[in-house]
């Protein structure tokens, strides 16, 4: 994937928890596959695209990764990603694209408290909204050695791999890089970055929700003034929409008493100025594009539209990780209660729900999917007759079957509690036949753009999603084409590579001599 | 209870949802029994001092009630408080305090849509932050009709009467009314009362938290915005804290789209200007001092005294209700990790916790119940030994029991997940004769004004809390001694007559030509 981004005249340090590439070993031989997922595709453009002056950190996540990392230690990794993915000798002549990584391998305990027990439920659930805080969460010392251990022993650990890239860098090209932080794993990195590497410009962009400071404060005061403090050690702290970049500056003022500018997205901190941003993440539409054309999605294609369409019956798609934040169990509510409102879809509305098992080692996932199954089977068991099964429920983790579902969907349910962004609805419609409708929760990120071309649902009210789903099954024809048509030109505008190309120009412009506006980032 | 609020010199329309009185028929005779709680004895105050001019609207309660309401309809009812309260009968001379009553009736089942969907648990649990929102709450059907036909009809129909009283207070007097609304049940009065009465003054006092915008919005989109347009009938909305005022500004900007001032608190709506202010609550220390001089107090004194105090022993008190809110389970958690990192304190601490059982046909609060038997049984279980019970549950609700309590106490821990103020923690440090220890919650309105005075606890973090609690149990005496001290000094200084008085004051300073800065409302 190329990038259009503009190119940089720095050098480039990413960081990331997941990275562009993983190890095995196959029949004795090192084997290199490239990693995906919606973060991966799109930090890989800008990686590939600078070669020598761009270093990946990321986590050893295989045994044969780890191989690399005791084979190489702080020198990087270079890659050649082309027909034959392979590590590039020294010396050796490489076609482009080339990514250039830097491992990082956490003992496993360690890992375990960083990634298990602090990152994935904890800071997920706080700022997902996801703990009824009359009983949820219960911290105790596991959680405070976890912090301790864990988060904070891993985030040093990382920060030290960056600081040596930078080191790196700076020495081979006598420029200081620009350093990319990733998502929550790593709040504590810019700030130590900063201190060793001054010249460094850093930014931190959190693929996650942010939520107020109420939310905030149920992490305990030295946990949550930390990671704060920690993400202030940047020059721009990047978030999806302007909602979470708002939550964030309402965080600096209301739990570290600093002095926040609403108009102008700032915050000062000691004698510096961090910028609060906001730069919605999307897909690369010709990939996507490409995928629909193949085989493999042909085939699903025919086997679903024979299954579930035609004779006038629709289809109503949701396509999710098993995530308590996805509202899986109240849209199969809203369902029902569609199906109990509206008896004369009993027969022609299928509702097919591809899912993917996430995080099955979490407690509150491997529950979350229990408590999937067993609406479903509520659901099922009062409206199923002659033959026809209200919810199809797949768990299956098939980029080829996603997008032949994307295509044939008559309408696409996203009604996530609280999401960052939600991909799936920015991909649908890019590869959707039937002028699909979207159906959209207005706590997704994508809302703030999609938001006028989707029937807007409220995440917790299962009438209302029922009603709405009722609505997008029924919209006349002319209406669903223009809200499609409507959907696929704004995300064809603000592609990734925009996404991308947005944030390197305010770096670009913090170096400018005058300090100029911010384009694209209006106080509404 | 006289007021030492300042005269004010126009006349009252006080409405809150429990009233100052209520009705019952014993053996063929009308009784008048003194309402309780924390809010009625505030408003006592004032409502007796201004007689005549003083209107206060309630709930009818029982069936007394509603005949009162059957015989005098929009006519007020005066009640003489002295030795034997009674009806004063028209050209009846009686002595002061009198307070004038106008019981409003509504139909059972609007009532219970009102009260027991919307107002509990919907609006309790949502300004407390108690829904984990990838479960709860679940809206359908029944909640957007108690909605519609409950709190939206109840509203109205209470609107309607203080609307009836002003329009006959403005005739007697000649003056415009002040009119003084209370808490989450009624927040659709004061727009329906300004469009009818567009001279009088409003401000509506908001008892609990409020919450910010994220968690505000698990309203449904028309309900939410509803609500707030509806307390933005007021001339000025006021909350116990600096932070729930902030929280409710935050709400206008994000919810409405409403121009906010956060350095001045106030909003714009139209052509008005409506100030958000804070004042905490607070309680009468003569009348707490007079009730632990009571014989009933001396009688529970000596029994406490005798089982779980002398021979080093030390109390461990809390005094709830069995509300969610106030974090009951993680308490004895805390209690249990305590009892397991320091096997000294074995038969040497006894945690007392006098309970009152509250909103039993809620099943989230009878859940709730079960929830605290099962770890008071399981704790009990673990460390019991010699005779010694760790935990002493008392579900009861005795104020005399209570305030034994508090004298005794050495440590009282108030550790609600959320509050809007806890009285509880004002009340102790006037009775105690222990220099108990105050373990209180960031989470607490009393905070902002106790915890200078105080040894604070996370809600959510169960080691500090077990941490705390061992830190209160060893303090040096002379720091007992200064943060009791301390305490009560705050608590006498800012009590409920300095709470009324300055709201009067910020109410008279409205109709000052120069309007003024408010002394007391810093933005900090």
């Amino acid at each position: 994937m190329p990038t259009k981004a503009p190119p940089t005249h720095r050098p480039v340090v990413l960081l990331s928890h997941r990275g562009p590439v993983s190890f095995r070993r196959v029949r004795g031989q090192r084997r290199v596959s490239r990693g995906g997922g919606g973060l991966v595709t799109a930090l890989m453009g800008l990686a590939g695209s600078l070669g020598d002056d761009a270093v990946w950190v990321c986590a050893a996540a295989t045994a044969e990764d780890r191989k690399v990392v005791e084979e190489y230690g702080d020198r990087p990794v270079r890659i050649a990603l082309a027909a034959a993915p392979h590590i590039v000798g020294e010396g050796e002549a490489a076609d482009d694209p080339i990514v250039t990584t830097r491992m990082v391998a956490v003992d496993k305990r360690r890992h375990d408290e960083f990634y298990g027990v602090i990152a994935n439920p904890l800071l997920w659930f706080v700022q997902h909204g996801l703990y009824g805080q009359a009983e949820q969460p219960i911290l105790t010392s596991r959680e405070h050695t976890a912090y301790t251990r864990g988060y904070l022993s891993v985030n040093r650990k990382f920060a030290d791999a960056v600081i040596a890239q930078v080191k790196q860098l700076t020495a081979a090209t006598g420029k200081d890089p620009i350093v990319l932080l990733q998502d929550y794993h790593f709040y504590l990195v810019a700030k130590r970055v900063r201190a060793a590497c001054p010249g460094v410009t850093i930014t931190h962009f959190v693929h996650i929700p942010w939520p107020g400071p109420n939310e905030w404060r149920v992490l305990p005061p030295e946990v949550r003034e930390q990671l704060l403090r920690g993400l202030l050690g940047c020059d721009i702290v990047s978030f999806h929409t302007r909602r979470f970049a708002r939550n964030f500056l309402l965080c600096c003022q209301e739990v570290l008493g600093l002095d926040i500018d609403l108009r102008a997205m700032a915050v000062d901190v000691e004698d510096r100025r961090v910028q609060v941003r906001y730069y919605p993440i999307s897909v690369d539409p010709p990939s996507l594009e490409q995928l629909a054309k193949t085989r493999p999605v042909a085939r699903h294609r025919s086997r679903l539209a024979a299954a579930y369409q035609g004779d006038d019956r629709q289809l109503v798609l949701r396509v999710d990780r098993t995530d308590p934040s996805k509202n899986i169990v109240r849209g199969f509510r809203a369902f029902d209660v569609l199906l109990t409102d509206h008896p004369e879809l009993h027969g022609r509305v299928t509702f097919y729900a591809l899912l993917q098992p996430s995080r099955q080692d979490v407690p509150e996932y491997s529950d979350y999917i229990g408590a999937i199954g067993s609406v479903v089977a509520e659901v099922n068991a009062r409206h199923t007759g002659d033959g026809w099964q209200p919810i199809v429920l797949q768990m299956e983790n098939d980029m080829s079957l996603a997008v032949a579902a994307y295509s044939l969907a008559d309408v696409l349910l996203v009604n996530a509690v609280n999401d960052g962004m939600n991909l799936v609805a920015k991909e649908m419609p890019l590869v959707n036949r039937r002028d699909g409708v979207l159906v959209l929760s207005e706590n997704t990120g994508a809302h703030e753009e999609l938001g006028p071309y989707a029937v807007t649902v409220h995440p917790f009210d299962v009438q209302q999603q029922a009603e709405a789903l009722y609505e997008a099954l029924t919209l006349p024809a002319e209406e669903r084409h223009r809200m499609l048509a409507g959907a696929v030109d704004v995300v064809r505008r603000h592609d990734v590579h925009h996404w991308l190309a947005a944030q390197l120009a305010d770096i670009a412009a913090l170096d400018a001599p005058e300090p100029g506006e911010p384009g694209e980032q209006p106080e509404g």
